[in-house]
C-alpha cells in the first residue's frame, strides 16, 4: 500500500499519523509545499499579540520529528502540481531546486487547505498589507510590527479579524476593524453580536460596519485606506481577514468534482469523485449536520476528524464522517462568543421552519461572587422541539453551554431534553437550574403553549398603532436604567392588585429584564382572561436588537 | 384545588412557584418549620470562608417576597407533624405559640429534606461541635469562629467536608479532615481522588484517611478529638460532615413506603405510595438513570427538577422524572473534581460489566499559555460502548467535559459518538481534538481492538514473575522524574530500530506519560509480531493508583 498525502498541516498530519498507526508497512509520503507541517494556525494571532511568547510554541511538530515518530517520508517545500488519475501518479515540484518528478500512489489524500482571499482592491499589493495563514505570514507581520508601527486596520470582522484586533490592542496599537456587512462575526445572528461590538469598542477598537476598503495608497511608510464613503484611515499595517477560498486548483485540474463555492466534493467517507482520492480540511465541501445541505467550514476540529476518517477509508477500514456542525468559539478580551449548529439566518436562507428563544441566565449561582450573564439564543424545530442551533455570548461559561448543546444536537435531542439535563452544580460552576435547563424551560414552555411569546423585533416592526400594549413588569429601579419605548409600568409583584389598570380588549406584551418575571406576569394575565404574551428574552434581548434605543 | 407543600427550600420552593404558574386560582400553602425558605444551601461553606461576604446573599427569597411574588400562603416556623391520609388532612404545629391545627388538602407535596447524621460518639453534644445544614447552623458556626478559633477538625471528607476545609484555610485556620474510608470524596473511584488529596495537602489541610473519631472531650474552651488509633487532635471547632439521612418521620408515620436507606419511595411522577401525596428532594429515593437501581442523591439540581415535576403532576399535568444521573462537582482551591453517572465501584457493586479508560488531555491547546491536564476516567458498556459514567479532576475545564458527557449519557450515546463530537475550539478554550474526543478515541480504540490495553492495577497486582515486560517509551528526561518499577526504557522514536532488544515470547506492556505514545508503540509492536498492550493512561494513571511509589 502506497499512500500519498498532499499537505501536512491539520487534516494531512492527522491522516498521516492515523495511517501509520493502522499500518507499519504502508509506504506513506507527505508532500508539503511550505516550510512547516502541523503548526498552530489558531495560535497565530496570539503570537502577534505576545500572549504566546515563543515562535517555537507554534510549531507542533518539526518535519524531522514527524518523520521519525511516524516513520513517514515527509517531503518539505515539495508541491504536488498535477494528478494523473488514470496512471495513479502525481507530479511533484521541489521548490528549492525546481526539479520535477513523478510519484505513484494506491491512494491519495488531499489536504491543501484554503487560502485567504485578496480582493482586487487598488493598492492591495503595497508593503504593509497582509493576510494571515501560516508562519511565513506571521513572520512578515511580526517584522513589520517590530518596526514601531502603532496603527492597524483590519479588513473583515470575522474570527481572525477580531482575534487580531484583540492582539493588536494588547500591543498598544490603535486598531480599526472595517466590515462590509452590517454586523461583526457573520456566522452569528446580528442581534447576538451587539455585546461583541460593545466589548470591542470598550477596549478601544474602532469598529466600522457597512464599510468596505475601496483603495490603499502609500503615504510614506504608512498606508492610507480609502473607504467606500470616501473617508480615509491612516495606518501602518493592514490585515485582510475577509474569508478564505478552498485551494482546489489541483483537484479541479484533475477533474475532481467541486461545489459551487469551490469546495472539493466528498462523500461521507471523505472520498472525492475519484474512488482512490480523498480530500479533507478547509478545501472540502461537506454536509451540514443540521441542515443537510452542502457546506464549507474551515475549522480545525473538523479538519482533524476528517483526516482520521480519510486515512481509515484509504487504508481499507470503513469510517463515516457525520457532517459538520460548525461549532465555533471566539475569545475577545473578556468576552466569549460561541455557536453550534444552524443560525437563524442559515435557517431562513433554506426556508426551514424554526422557533427561537432568548435567555440570559448567569454562568453560576447569582449568590456566589462573579456571576456573569450568558446571552443565549436557542433555535429549534416547531412541534418536535429538535434543537437546530445555539449561540451564546458572555464573560464566562459560554463555551461550556454551547458544547453541551452541541452534544445535544449531535444526539438529535430536543428542548424537552434540555429541561431534564443534569449538569454540574456547585455555586462557582453552575446553578441548580443551569443555563442549559433555563433555555430548555423557556423553549419547551413555548412549544407547550404555557408561555405564549412575542418577539421584540416583530413588536417593534409594527406601526405603533398596531402594537400590543407593552407592559414593563420590572422594578422602578430597573425601569430607570432604560425601558422599551411606549411601555407602561406595573411591577410583577403588584400586578394581581392592579389588573384593573389593564385593558381586556387589547393584547398585552409583558416584559421584564430577562423574561422570567414576564413569564409569571403572562401566566397571571392569561388566567385572568387577558390576551397576553411574554416578550422573548425581555429587556436584555431588546437591547441586543436595538442597541441605539437602549 | 388546594395544594399543601411541606418544606420551602429547594424542591418545595420550586414546586410552589411551578404550581402557581400553572394555576392562579389554586390555594397553595407552604409550611416551613424553619425560619427561612429558599436559601443557598450550597453557598454556606463559602459564607463561612468569607468568599460570600454578606449573609443576605444566602437568602434567595424572603418568605414575604415569596408570598407576594407567587400569591402563596407561606407559613413559617410551622411544622407538619402528622398526615391523616384518609381524611386528606395534616396536623400543623406553630413553633412560636405551640398551637396546633388541621389543614385539609387535595394534593400534598413533601419536601422535608435530609438531616445531617450525628453519630453516637461520646461527647458529640459538646459546644463547638456542629453539623451544617441551614442558616441557623451557619450562624452558630460563624459565632464560634468569631471567637478567635484557629483550629478546625472536619469529620468526613465528602463534598461539604472538603468545601469547608478550603474555606477554613481561607480564614487562616489550621484544618484537619478525618475520613473513615481509605479515600476522600466517596462517590469517586479511589484512584481519581489522588490529585484531590494532593491539592488539599499542598494547601495545608491535614488529611487523615482510615481514621474515625472515637470521642470528643472538652479541654477548657477547646475540644480534644480522640481518634480510633488513640491519637488525639486538639481543636476549637468540629464539623460533622458524614452524610445525611432523609427526613422521613412524617412519611413513615403516615404509612408511606420508604426504601431500605430511608428514602421516601416515589414513582417516575414523584408520586409516593399514596396517589395524592408527592415527595421530592433529599428525602426521596429515586431511580439511578444509568444503573436503573434505587438511589438517594441529595443534590440541588435534581431537587429543583423534582419539585417542578411533582407540581405538574399534582396539578393534573403529566410530567416524568427520568431518574438521577448524580452529576456532581467539587471545587477545592484551584482544583475541580466532577463526575456523572456510574462509578467503577457502583458498577462493581451491582455486578454490571464495564470497560474503563483513563486519559489525561489538557483543557486547551498546549501551545497556548496556561494549559492544564484534565485527568479523566470513562466507564462504558463492553460491546455497545454505551457510556456509563465519567470522572474528571484538574485545574480548569473539568466541569465542561463532565457536563458534555452528562449530556451524552442522558442521550444514551456511545464512546463512538464521543469520537465524532464537534466542540468549541480556539486555543484558549479547547483543542482541535478536545478532551472529550480523546476519551472517545481511546475507548473506541479499545472496543475495536486497535488498542489492546492493560490496566496498571492489574499489572501491579500480579506477582513480579507473572507480570508482562513493562516498556517505558518516554524520553529520558521524563523517566528521570519517575517510572514504573521494573520497567525497561526505549523511547518510542527509537523503537522501530531497537526491536531486537525485545522478547517475542513474553508479552509487553508499553507505557508513556498519558497513553498516546504508548498507543503508537503498541501498534508498532503488534504489527511486528510482538504480543503487546498499552498501559491504560500511562504513567499519570500509575501515579494516581500508586501515589506512594511515584
Amino acid at each position: 500500500m502506497k499512500l500519498l498525502i498532499v499537505g501536512g498541516v491539520a487534516g494531512g498530519a492527522s491522516a498521516a499519523a492515523r495511517a501509520r498507526r493502522l499500518s507499519e508497512t504502508a509506504e506513506i509520503v507527505v508532500f508539503e509545499r511550505g516550510p512547516d507541517i502541523s503548526f498552530a494556525n489558531c495560535g497565530l494571532p496570539y503570537y502577534l499579540g505576545g500572549k504566546i511568547e515563543h515562535r517555537e510554541s507554534l510549531v507542533l511538530m518539526t518535519p524531522g520529528h514527524f518523520r521519525e515518530r511516524f516513520a513517514l517520508d515527509v517531503r518539505m517545500r515539495s508541491e504536488v502540481i498535477a494528478i494523473d488519475r488514470s496512471a495513479h501518479r502525481v507530479r511533484v515540484r521541489e521548490h528549492a531546486t525546481g526539479k520535477e518528478y513523478d510519484e505513484t500512489y494506491d491512494k491519495l489524500i488531499l489536504s491543501p487547505g484554503a487560502s485567504p482571499l485578496r480582493p482586487p482592491i487598488p493598492g492591495i499589493d503595497l508593503p504593509g498589507i497582509f493576510t494571515l495563514r501560516d508562519l511565513g505570514d506571521v513572520d512578515r507581520i511580526h517584522m513589520r510590527m517590530g518596526g514601531g508601527v502603532r496603527r492597524a486596520v483590519i479588513v473583515g470582522a470575522g474570527f481572525i479579524g477580531l482575534e487580531l484586533a484583540e492582539n493588536f490592542v494588547r500591543r498598544g496599537m490603535e486598531t480599526t476593524v472595517v466590515e462590509l456587512q452590517d454586523q461583526v462575526m457573520p456566522p452569528f445572528d446580528k442581534e447576538m453580536t451587539t455585546p461583541i461590538v460593545a466589548e470591542a469598542k470598550a477596549r478601544g477598537v474602532q469598529v466600522l460596519l457597512n464599510r468596505s476598503a475601496k483603495a490603499f495608497e502609500a503615504t510614506g511608510n504608512a498606508i492610507s485606506v480609502r473607504l467606500d464613503d470616501e473617508s480615509s484611515i491612516e495606518t501602518d499595517l493592514v490585515i485582510l481577514g475577509v474569508g478564505v477560498r478552498p485551494e482546489n486548483a489541483l483537484a479541479v485540474a484533475a477533474g475532481l468534482e467541486v461545489g459551487p463555492r469551490g469546495g472539493i466534493r466528498v462523500d461521507d467517507r471523505m472520498r472525492t469523485s475519484d474512488p482512490d482520492i480523498f480530500a479533507v480540511g478547509d478545501a472540502v465541501e461537506t454536509t451540514d449536520f443540521v441542515l443537510d445541505t452542502p457546506t464549507q467550514v474551515p475549522l480545525g476540529g473538523p479538519a482533524n476528524r476528517q483526516g482520521r476518517i480519510a486515512a481509515d477509508n484509504a487504508m481499507g477500514r470503513d469510517s463515516v464522517y457525520r457532517g459538520t456542525q460548525a461549532t465555533a468559539v471566539l475569545g475577545l478580551f473578556d468576552l466569549t462568543a460561541a455557536m453550534t449548529g444552524a443560525s437563524e439566518k442559515s435557517l431562513r436562507r433554506i426556508g426551514k421552519p424554526f422557533e427561537r428563544v432568548y435567555v440570559h441566565p448567569t454562568n453560576h449561582a447569582g449568590y456566589y461572587p462573579g456571576a456573569e450573564r450568558i446571552h443565549m439564543k436557542l433555535l429549534f424545530e416547531p412541534g418536535t422541539g429538535r434543537i437546530l442551533g445555539a449561540q451564546g455570548v458572555g464573560k464566562a461559561g459560554v463555551d461550556k453551554r454551547i458544547d453541551v448543546i452541541a452534544m445535544a444536537i449531535q444526539a438529535g435531542m430536543t428542548v424537552f431534553d434540555l429541561e431534564e439535563s443534569e449538569l454540574c452544580y456547585a455555586p462557582q460552576f453552575g446553578s441548580a437550574k443551569d443555563a442549559v435547563n433555563m433555555a430548555g424551560f423557556v423553549a419547551a414552555g413555548k412549544l407547550r403553549g404555557d408561555q405564549p411569546q412575542i418577539e421584540i423585533d416583530t413588536v417593534m416592526s409594527l406601526p405603533e398603532s398596531e402594537r400590543p400594549l407593552i407592559l414593563d413588569v420590572r422594578t422602578a429601579g430597573e425601569v430607570a436604567h432604560g425601558a422599551i419605548p411606549g411601555a407602561i409600568h406595573i411591577p410583577v409583584d403588584e400586578l394581581r392588585e392592579r389588573l384593573g389598570e389593564l385593558p381586556k380588549e387589547r393584547s398585552i406584551a409583558c416584559y421584564c429584564q430577562i423574561g422570567q418575571r414576564g413569564y409569571l406576569a403572562t401566566r397571571i394575565l392569561l388566567q385572568r382572561g387577558f390576551e397576553a404574551a411574554n416578550i422573548d428574552g425581555g429587556y436584555e434581548t431588546f437591547r441586543h436588537f436595538f442597541p441605539a434605543e437602549s
